[in-house]
């Protein structure tokens, strides 16, 4: 039995489970999670020594929370995040992440940041942690990402998504060709339909689903080893 | 430059300027990442092909939440974990945590447990997590921990504790004798003075103080390791 690959919906209706009366979660114990769990994959794949500059670039939504929480773990594990964050999230708890980020001197570029400031940072950068659009998204890709994405692809630079490359279509992947061409994923609780065919290395993230919630959405999900956070899946195979 | 030991008054100040408005953290976020330490330690003393049975021990406080999060943790890692809690905190936090437990269906001992119940768990228990006082206990001990502590050490099963061995005073240790002889400690943002002379294995967890803070409390912390969320400390010398 292999990993269930979610739908938009499905990957919503587990998220509000989870949170809801019956799963008593709070967004900040799971955000928690799932944000060391990115800086964990992106720490396994690219070592500090060889990448120490990480710029990790966040959404307005949750999943740009995840990627805050990540950029703290990174800093605390040694590595020298900055942030790209044009659109910071209004939520309180966004705000939160933001001055936690702040009190570990993480610089965050500033949100009028034109298309040369993102270049120079990109050129100064040794890997890309893509934090942008998480499972709730849908295209089209507005401003101003959709002109930082080509600029991420431009830079060669190797990225790390988190749950869908941002451009990407949750369920379709990147079959209009805008997406991020990730070489890393992490996704977050169960992989979506779209990253089906994704041919990087693919970790899975979000060690919190209770077995009983498990076998209710049939997510056949692999057994993490010992005590770690993250598991490494299975690559698609290259077409 | 060794690492500080902290007096309970410091370790209150540290914990309310990482939850006030300068820190911005939230409790659900410090104690995920407090309790997923205390569960990795005992994972990593303790296997779970030897030590299946984990009976962990909660307080009331807050560090009976850290508890909670462990066992949780503890299921997820494969543990079979019990939790004994007399007295279950009031608080919301507390009671989502409990609910994520039973959502994971760890067994809870009913709160009317007496000393024969607790006893007959303890025999079918491989390993201790005491979670029953942190770094605000007060003596004298209370009922029902006045005649738990003395069972828990009859046991002797091994003992894994959480930032201060239960019935230690926080700043003097175990001078009245009255306190758990612990196997294994983990100390969480940095070790409290009462555990100068604690002589088992000690790991430190609480990854998440930024520098400025280490920096103005002077605290010294160890190096971690690449990404992972404990480390051991030397042990003090046996006397």
């Amino acid at each position: 039995m292999s990993v269930r690959y979610l739908t938009a919906r499905l990957a919503q209706q587990i998220d509000e489970e989870l949170m809801g009366p019956a799963g008593a979660f709070s967004l900040d114990q799971l955000m928690e999670l799932a944000g060391l769990a990115c800086a964990q994959t992106l720490a396994k794949v690219y070592g500090k020594d060889k990448y120490p500059r990480v710029l990790v670039c966040c959404g307005p939504g949750n999943q740009g929370g995840d990627g805050l929480v990540a950029a703290r773990h990174l800093g605390m594990f040694g590595y020298q995040p900055t942030i790209y964050m044009p659109k910071p999230g209004s939520k309180d708890h966004y705000k939160r992440l933001q001055i936690q980020c702040d009190n570990m001197k993480i610089p965050t570029l500033p949100p009028s940041s034109d298309v040369e400031a993102l270049k120079r940072v990109l050129g100064s950068s040794d890997v890309i942690l893509d934090a942008i659009f998480g499972f709730s998204f849908k295209g089209p890709i507005r401003s101003p990402f959709d002109s930082t994405l080509p600029l991420l692809t431009e830079s060669k630079l190797p990225i790390v998504s988190v749950d869908i490359p941002s451009g990407w279509d949750v369920e379709r992947g990147n079959a209009e060709g805008v997406g991020l061409n990730s070489d890393v994923l992490v996704s977050l609780t169960a992989p979506k339909e779209g990253v089906r065919h994704f041919t990087g290395r693919h970790f899975l993230g979000g060690r919190f689903i209770p077995k009983s919630l498990e076998g209710k959405y049939e997510l056949n999900l692999p057994h993490y080893p010992g005590f770690d956070q993250i598991v490494e899946l299975p690559s698609a195979q290259k077409l």
